[in-house]
Formats: C-alpha cells, structure tokens, sequence
C-alpha cells in the first residue's frame, strides 16, 4: 500500500504539473475521462462529466498567462481501487505586471486505471474567505 | 450497486439533518472516529483527524441559534467500499433577526464500516465567490 500512496501521490502532483504549464493536452491525460468525474473551481458551481470538466480548463489555461503553483502537506488515503489527497495550493499568478497570490484548500479523488491512478474530482477552496451570502430575507 | 447507492446518499442526507438539527451527538454518530477523516469547512483551512473535526462541529453548533439546510442535487459514486456524494447546500441561518442565505458545494467521502457508511471526509465551498487574493507582490 505504500507504494500506491507514493503512485497517488505523483498522479497528485502530475495533476498540479500541468496545471502549472498550463498545458492541456497534459491536463487532459492526467484526468479519467468518464461521466462520473466533477470539478469544483474555486467559487464556481460543481461541474459533471468529462465534457464539462474539459471544457473548463481549457477555457482557464486560456486565459491564463503566468502561473506558479505551489503544493504544501499533501496527505493521500489508498483504499483499495480509489484514493485521494488534499493539499493546499499556493497560486501565483501575473496578470498586467502584478503577482497575486492565492490560497486554495483541495481535494483530489483518484481511481486506479489501467493507465495508473487517473483524476475523478477535484475539488478547490479558497481559505481565508467567508461563507458567501447571497440573499438576505426578512423575517 | 445500486442497493449500496441507496445507502450512501441516505448516509449524505443524516449528514445534513444532523447539521440542521444543530445535534453535536447525532454528528458525531455520522462521522468515522479515524485519524484519516478531515473537513474543510467553508473559507477553512484542512482540518485533520478526528478530534479536530469533532471540535470543529462543536464549536460551529454552539454558536448557531437556527439552521435550514436544503441540499438539491446530489450525486452518488460508489467504489467498493468507497463512495462519494456532491450536492448543493442551501443553508439558511437566522441571527440578530436576520435571515441569510449561502449556496455551498459541497465533497462528502464515505467508508463502508461494520456499523454502514461512515462519513470520513467532508469539503463546502462557497460558490458565486471569487478566489481569494490574499498578496499583492510587486514583480
């Protein structure tokens, strides 16, 4: 089992690889493309199915001119044919000459594949924030 | 498959009613006492292992007077002994006579246990946010 967690914890890191490149064919690769997979971007809606997941990383990498990601304490749970990990991203990004960073909160889940550990979900946060309200109601 | 489908969004759905009823014990009941579990509360960083979490949950219903939870749209994968759940919450609180509303995503992680599925890692996030920019850093 502890070379399964160290095999998620490289398929964790591939995913953050290419998402730093922002190279989608790679980001592509690094996902399981089945109906089931989902993405939560951070702040967005949940988005269902390899189709939309898709679409919406190459409308990011797109859009995206610079980008430096950095992994800190990532923790991967192996059970049987799934795991995953969380981490925190540290997010650089340069856009008209400024750098802004960002904290992101992240679950990944994996399935073992014939391909090796391939991405399901990935779901990002960002800390430091506060639960967003929408409406207030009278009573 | 789909009997134990059943069972783990049953298992999503007590999540939730123990939350709205604002029951510390019943929480407690729905969650896997393991060192694995974590939660990342909406705006939160990873909170990990069982004694965090409980007193993440303690904290959080000592100081909500009223809750509704509403959740639309979950959807349920099933691996083994392994399963996942995500849906929207609609939460609404009242406090100092105002009612708000948050729309949260919502990544619960289930165990198939000796006492049925166990919840062992939950993340909310809210959505309609922007990602946190925490720095600005001169280049």
């Amino acid at each position: 089992m502890e070379d399964e967690l160290r095999s998620v914890i490289s398929a964790n890191a591939a995913f953050y690889e290419a998402f730093q490149a922002l190279d989608f064919d790679i980001m592509c690769s690094v996902w399981h493309h089945t109906p089931h997979v989902y993405c939560i971007h951070p702040g967005w809606d949940i988005l269902r199915g390899w189709e939309s997941v898709r679409e919406s990383w190459r409308a990011i990498m797109g859009s995206a001119a610079y980008m430096k990601i950095e992994i800190s304490d990532p923790v991967g749970v192996v059970k049987d044919k799934t795991a995953w990990v969380t981490c925190i991203e540290n997010i650089y990004t340069i856009a008209e000459g400024i750098t802004t960073h960002a904290t992101v909160a992240s679950t990944n889940i994996f399935e073992s594949t014939a391909s090796g550990w391939k991405l399901v979900a990935h779901h990002g946060s960002p800390t430091g924030a506060v639960l967003s309200m929408n409406d207030e109601v009278e009573n």
